[in-house]
């Protein structure tokens, strides 16, 4: 296995992830926050270490810092996919990124969020006052070819007046690799109704080894000129608290809008977090193939410790992401992630991502083989 | 002097400051944007970098990390100012402060936004929805004493509907200490008609020496328990970019209020942020003192040349900031920002802070001697 991808040790994780290993007690082992319990790349950490002895610790620039130039290397590179850098637009986060576009950018009217999804979309619609009109993936699709967008739902949404639609691609939390045939379809009834998708790629780099040939990451603006883009390097990179993502509008009066914007209205990025994503994507192929090659080992193992110890749990195949989706409704509990904290593991609970779902948590695997173990035994103690 | 402040040599202050270096052609002397020509302070570079080694990019945690401990502490020791650690809710900057405070605890109505004003006020104002009623300060007015907020404005402001005013104390760009009585005048209108005061303290360490003993500065919450104050360590640490401020909000009802938004309406801070404040306002008092012993050579430098190279500019005593407000009206350039960039310097338009107001720049004393002595000669050049 490449040496590149280094465990954090316990002893310095806390403060190094203090979200994830600073909200639980002592001993509990936290699953639920979506970061990785790795030690930066080296390039990433070498060059944010480097501008803070630099002192680059204040205002952003006007520019980009070539954060632009670097995700269209990034984007031709891993998936033949154009992009123009001066599309690039950086804002702090996809979450603030998608609030951007939809104060700026998206039609009046209610906005299509598929379920289950990262809870912090269907927040991000209500603050930016709009309404949302929830289409739902069966909890009982029985394989991922048949979990994808209910797309007469979608349809409907548009026809009564939705022109919005906020694609996970790939999506969190089904773990799941949107087809290019159901975007297609979403392309077209998009066309139809005048709607536009905003695609969160935040997981694009991270579908994971092994899957068939014609199953690759499908970079939706690569079929439907009119979508806009909201991505960050900080998912593959570990780097969420350094706040630089990028919204990507190829039309040129989509840009405009967006840096028309009162600077107090995409302000929440930082030089540091403009440094890291300009390396992560310029000098990251390395890191990131380890990191895919180790999440794809983590995978395999989950598979494993679920057939030895939670033989009734249910999970699509995990094509991508590093947060599989676990239905565990056969064990009887309405929310085994709170019954599971007191068995000293905490998985994120599955009403977060879909309210009113039983039975379902979403674990993350990006850690050490042994804390992975541990985790899964834990959390059979608590449900089986 | 002190040697803890060090200028950022010429060869690395581009990559340092980008928007502040990068955003003028080279040769140009940037004055516009607020922040510091120097170094980072030890301890602070320091912090943030061992925490950037050890991997603390991720989402920030839940608590505070100490943030408020060290304001509350820094509050008590400059100003004898008490402050409950847990009246602190960290934010990503003031402005961003500013706009949770209007969105979640400003009853409905105008907000008094006195003039001249740092711009994003007239901005958050206006992208939080509301409508903002302008108070003026007499450009004419000779000195400090008589520089205030015009009392009678505000009152009529609140006798027709406002009920928020947001304080800029000690004030940007007029470099003034609001007086005490002043503010106690303010308080007694604000409890008369039931209006919230939001107190933008970010200059508070930033009184210069060498000011009447009775001319301190007043944390406004002091006076008045109603009050919101947002600050951070930013302005006077020069970390800007890594975004993190507080505001403090003395009443327990307040605090739920804000602490109950939805993540995503207030997650701009970082942890290198929280790192960065938490060793500022604990461990930066004698930064802060060689600091404004510097300033304050500054600004007498700039007295000297201003006497020697443009007599007939006005600026009432800098009391506070490092940003002197400077009346060139009888140069007679409408703008004379615009004039001075082609001349190798570029102040702050006078225009950008009280719309209208001709003749005015704010400069930016925080560098090296050597080049604020260059600043005046090519602004004297240019306008007289």
């Amino acid at each position: 296995m490449s040496d590149l991808v280094h465990d954090l040790p316990d002893d310095t994780i806390r403060d190094a992830l203090p979200l994830k290993w600073g909200s639980v007690a002592p001993g509990v082992l936290p699953a639920f926050v979506a970061e990785m319990d790795y030690a930066l790349a080296a390039p990433v950490a070498d060059a944010v270490a480097a501008a803070v002895r630099r002192g680059t610790t204040g205002y952003a620039p006007l520019g980009d810092l070539g954060v632009g130039e670097a995700y269209a290397g990034w984007a031709h590179r891993h998936w033949d996919h154009a992009v123009e850098p001066d599309a690039c637009v950086v804002t702090g986060d996809v979450i603030a990124g998608i609030r951007l576009v939809l104060e700026t950018l998206c039609a009046p009217g209610p906005v299509v969020v598929p379920l289950p999804c990262y809870p912090p979309f269907r927040d991000i619609v209500a603050v930016s006052g709009r309404e949302a009109v929830y289409v739902t993936t069966d909890p009982d699709a029985p394989d991922q070819e048949s979990a994808g967008l209910d797309l007469a739902a979608v349809e409907e949404a548009f026809a009564a007046g939705a022109r919005t639609l906020l694609l996970c691609n790939p999506h969190n939390p089904l773990g799941r690799v949107p087809r290019r045939s159901e975007l297609e379809a979403l392309r077209d009834l998009a066309d139809r109704y005048g709607a536009r998708v905003v695609s969160d790629e935040i997981h694009g780099p991270l579908v994971l080894p092994g899957l068939p040939a014609d199953l690759g990451f499908t970079p939706y603006a690569g079929i439907d000129p009119r979508a806009v883009t909201v991505t960050s390097a900080s998912k593959t990179f570990n780097t969420a608290g350094l706040h630089c993502a990028v919204v990507v509008a190829p039309d040129h009066a989509d840009r405009a809008l967006l840096r028309g914007v009162p600077l107090v209205q995409n302000h929440a990025y930082s030089p540091l977090g403009m440094v890291a994503a300009r390396v992560a994507w310029g000098e990251g192929d390395a890191w990131r193939a380890a990191l895919v090659e180790r999440l794809g080992h983590q995978r395999d193992l989950l598979a494993d410790l679920l057939t030895t110890h939670l033989p009734r749990a249910r999970m699509r195949r995990m094509e991508a992401t590093y947060l599989p989706w676990l239905d565990l409704r056969a064990y009887g509990h309405d929310d085994p992630a709170a019954v599971a904290v007191g068995h000293g593991v905490a998985p994120a609970p599955g009403q977060a991502y879909q309210p009113g779902l039983a039975g379902h948590v979403r674990l993350n695997v990006a850690t050490s083989p042994a804390r992975l173990t541990t985790m899964v035994e834990r959390l059979a103690a608590a449900v089986a």
